[in-house]
């Protein structure tokens, strides 16, 4: 298939390179073109434009957040000049109200929106093992599956529209923050009581919390290992607020989200904002004065 | 072993019934006697008062909480008058300041005291497959080692400081209420746009969240089935209670456990205090007016 | 004067009346044209569009908030189109951040952006006795000094950045919800112990909280009187959530913030939005399953 | 009339003081004997033990805390050996359930029991300007009021059961610890914009809150004048607690109070406690990173 790919990050450039290697025909653009180059000597062609990348059988989309999506998308018109019929396969992390103004502007363009947020980091992009969450018109999910199965270990069907499989990964990025202030919380209790992070997690991931989650930031919050960061805290941040608008938009109280946020926000007004998000976590000792 | 047990409710009567099964002699006390007729049907003795059940070479204590530990153990003068010598296996989640008071009590009495709060419901007791985490003196663990591998699947070393397994005990407990919310706000979330907590929760315990806590309660949630209680919810509370007065007692702010402590008191408030602990997830439904 | 007046809501009419009163020429402009034709039997002349009402020396605006504030200035070309020199009164309130993309679009429009949020509800608005928060350039708000003081009982300088005026009115409004959920709480735990509202706030509004914001709300909460509206509680969801994004914006964690606006969604859901915001006080009873 | 009066503190010196110089017979004691000579060289009698200052027509308590007024009243039998007829007024910040504890106690010693908790700090005590919250039999009540008189500016008659002055006292401390914490918040938010926390207490307390609790608290947080303690932050801390405590047990959840007990407790952690409490309001502009 040819496919068009906007977004090189961290992320997408793993996504694009197992496309690529899945024998896909690669168009990409990037903001900054380093990830495209290195990409053109993997064998993909490299838009002059967004729009370029939209010359294609499916558009794959993996931009930072609602604001790039925008700007690469539909300010410059890339969209509304899209061939009819065009599959878009929109990965990226995005608001419910950022995607409901996408179906309204795809629908005008005859695009169709497929919504396939993912879970996994980088490292995890690299390997072609990321857990995608599908929404969308059955049809077009068929025809990209080959796409999908080439990025991703599992893919999870989540019905007809599209922003289901975005609430769902919203929410999912929302029980993370929580089990990361929820292991921070239960560390600094234990560490008032001389019980190491390290002591206290080890039962916990070996037991009721044997779990990804859990094993992977317990870790770092353990070992106080916050740098170099795979995912910020202020997209952190960010990921939270999305999970507030949403809810606020359906009337859905979040008091946890709440209290995540608070802690971000004091997390990024005290310096921590490009630490890795399990800093969080980090914050129940300072709060207790602790070391 | 002659073993000495205070406490058949629905852990107590499971792990006794275990100890009677490996062989050791026992000898069992409970305020409401049928649960120690029944353990004498299958070979326990009776004790006629609580101080005739330390008459024994450890004595077990699976009370429901301070104050019945309070009442059992030192009101009547049991413990005062107990052998010098004797290994008391304290097993029942306990706040952290009574055990400091009982710390000082046992030295007085000269009754080691071992510290083995235990993860698991009833029906994990009842199949001896607990986890324990054991602290105390070293000595005296590996005395009663053999009772530990009656009750327990697994036997988690936390030190010297008996302190030391009770707060892990209250931080593990903690852990859970904060996965219960969590899931139930992540749920409330997914429902405004339509994704039932089954589909949320299948995606996110199959991947991330892939551990015995999430799964167990995660259903429970799902399928708002709060009743009858495996643990009740005013147990929770009263758990949630303790992870606070530890952490206060040590300076350590928690403030998950304080959004924990108030919703579970607006359950209660509201009537459902008798319901399963895990009615705390469906709380959220209730705050965003959905059904 | 010659005076532009739009939005002539429940303040805004009160506040165009005393313009009228104090001898200035109005051209009043509103969405529905009631409003604007009752003004017009006090001697008003309606403007058949919004740009009309900007062919004057001062306009002042009054609409219900960023939305209705775009629409109306923005949307349509009024401010684009707006003869340079004009001086615009703005007494809404409004975001934080549309107030810094008001100023950018009112430089390119060669309009003085005077700001000039009121508190007082309607019944203070049409007795000329609102409190004035005005900050922008000075010599413009010396200009506009007769107007202020023909709505106004006092006029409080804030300096030359009109922002510095916006946050005082969204800091102020945050104090009152604070208030409200504070009484609220206070109340339910003294009817717990069969302390009425209303004879715990007589002691509190006599002595240390002897102010117009407890003794008019805490009436309120005391006898339960939550309608009709005169400030909607949805109203005052939105300005929580004003504080929360001013503070976000800079990084400013507001906990309180977060509490009150999980507890007023919580009452939107529960079909409490269209009742006055006083009703916030009210849920605390709520909460602890009292009448 | 003949007085015994119990702890000398801050408080209780001034309330003696006024006492004496009513004319009544005083009869002192206190743990460290220095005030109780102070007051000697007034014309007070001073009590070799507590029990002593019992023998009088009214007992009047004024020590720290629950844990105090144990010590003092109850482990050394002095209630217990009391007149019966003795009345006691009971002035300190007590718990409800210490005070429930002690109804029962002074029914067996044939002791009547007046609460009388009081609103003020030490200066209003030494003028004598207190305001007494009153509970208990009328016909006590009547009788001690020239004592109540010489305290206080105005007595506030709160029925016959004790433990309503008692929950009007916790309520009304909660109120004041809300109110700290909106004013923190509230002014960090408008720094953020470059209002100087001065400049929007200056508009606030002179119209919506010009009450004394706004004025005096907002004064000391605009000037970051946290010391010398008028009141510690560790019995701000205390109050709290006792509000969340009397709240639990009526099944009344307190979302403010959990957060001002978090922010009470983070400061202490970070040696904050021995500063007056409106340092609860300095903890917004740290949390945001301010100076």
């Amino acid at each position: 298939m040819r496919v068009g790919f906007l977004g090189l990050g961290g992320m997408g450039r793993g996504m694009a390179a197992n496309l690529l290697a899945a024998g896909h025909e690669l168009i990409v653009w990037n903001r900054s073109p380093e990830p495209a180059h290195a990409l053109a000597r993997q064998g993909a062609e490299v838009a002059p434009s967004p729009a370029a990348a939209l010359e294609a059988d499916v558009l794959v989309s993996m931009l930072a957040d609602d604001a790039s999506t925008r700007a690469v998308l539909l300010d410059g018109g890339a969209l509304a000049a899209a061939r009819p019929g065009l599959i878009h396969l929109s990965m990226a992390t995005l608001s419910i109200a950022f995607v409901e103004e996408l179906l309204v502007r795809h629908a005008q363009a005859r695009v169709q929106y497929v919504a396939a947020p993912v879970f996994g980091r980088t490292d995890v992009a690299a390997a072609g093992k990321l857990n995608i969450l599908a929404a969308g018109p059955q049809a077009a999910i068929e025809r990209v599956r080959p796409l999908l199965d080439a990025m991703g270990q599992a893919v999870w069907p989540l019905g007809d529209d599209p922003r289901r499989a975005h609430v769902v990964k919203i929410a999912g990025n929302f029980m993370l923050a929580s089990a990361i202030e929820t292991m921070g919380e239960a560390a600094a209790l234990a560490q008032g009581y001389g019980v190491e992070a390290g002591e206290l997690l080890n039962v916990m991931t070996n037991t009721l919390f044997a779990a990804p989650a859990y094993r992977n930031y317990g870790a770092m919050i353990a070992e106080r290992r916050f740098e170099p960061a795979a995912f910020k805290l202020t997209l952190g941040l960010k990921d939270v607020r999305l999970a507030l608008a949403a809810g606020e938009a359906r009337q859905v109280p979040l008091p946890f989200a709440s209290v995540l946020r608070d802690n971000l926000l004091e997390a990024v007004a005290q310096g921590e904002g490009d630490k890795d998000w399990s800093a969080l976590g980090g914050r129940a000792f300072k709060r207790a004065g602790q070391a």
